[in-house]
């Protein structure tokens, strides 16, 4: 058993990062690799976030997702204010490594800090769907999920809404 | 049934954002929003991407995917080079309206360019696994899938390789 901390590996050939072993993330011009993550039993887009170097290396040795807000620019432990800490079932990351996909379990069931489980809640009608129901080109949403989970008042209190305009 | 070109509302309160029917989408400086691409059926991670508001406009329309590439800097009608057009069974959009995720149908099945069927197939261990199988921080990648959907060269010829190292 090793608690040694995480090593990523230089970027060095196109063969390498696309089909090799070593784990050589690309973060962004900001620092940021862009995180996708999931309800490892239901499928569901539970939220979209990012993550800097040492928000990966903590989400690896730990298990615990880890992340970086940008709204508040600090590192994140999910769910240290609301509970709902996600546990890592599975971590991949996609061909350029520059996305990670988190599989999770989240104890409590809720991902979004409007109160609802999933932060996708909302769809837009498309293609034929969209045709028919617009007239000048204003599409309105459809709720897929009415249901919310949590308050959010109750949880996060007065504590700053991180949605920015 | 009408043809209108898609009209984005204005942003102007989180309320709106989170709770209302508008659609309102933030792109960042780069004139960016993140996309999520999930297969319809299986609930797999298939890509993530980016839409300018042109790509977003031309997806609800049309019911099939665009993207902007960023390594090209086109708009990008998704299959037109390989085939794998993605149809688009439900598109929504996050709490704050900066993310959007696509469930689609793929015909033939491949959206990755490597070949595989999704651009996720290594995964990181994380947690107890990590520090069993680490000594000195260093990680291997494991393989989630071996097996290619199709052969790059076949498809693409000599187009030059979109990863950026």
């Amino acid at each position: 058993m090793s608690d040694a901390r995480v090593k990523f590996q230089q970027r060095q050939t196109v063969e390498q990062v696309e089909e090799g072993n070593d784990l050589a993330p690309k973060f962004d011009d900001r620092g940021l690799i862009t995180v996708v993550t999931t309800d490892a039993d239901s499928g569901e887009l539970l939220m979209q976030g990012y993550m800097n170097a040492e928000a990966l290396r903590l989400t690896i040795q730990t298990g615990e997702a880890h992340y970086w807000s940008r709204s508040r620019q600090v590192l994140w432990h999910k769910g240290a204010t609301s509970g709902f800490v996600q546990r890592i079932r599975e971590l991949l990351v996609d061909d350029d490594q520059d996305c990670i996909w988190l599989k999770v379990e989240v104890e409590g069931g809720a991902s979004c800090h409007v109160g609802y489980r999933s932060c996708f809640y909302r769809r837009v009608p498309t293609g034929s769907e969209y045709a028919q129901k617009t007239a000048d080109g204003r599409v309105d949403l459809v709720w897929t999920d009415n249901e919310k989970v949590f308050d959010p008042e109750d949880v996060y209190g007065d504590a700053p809404n991180p949605t920015i305009l």
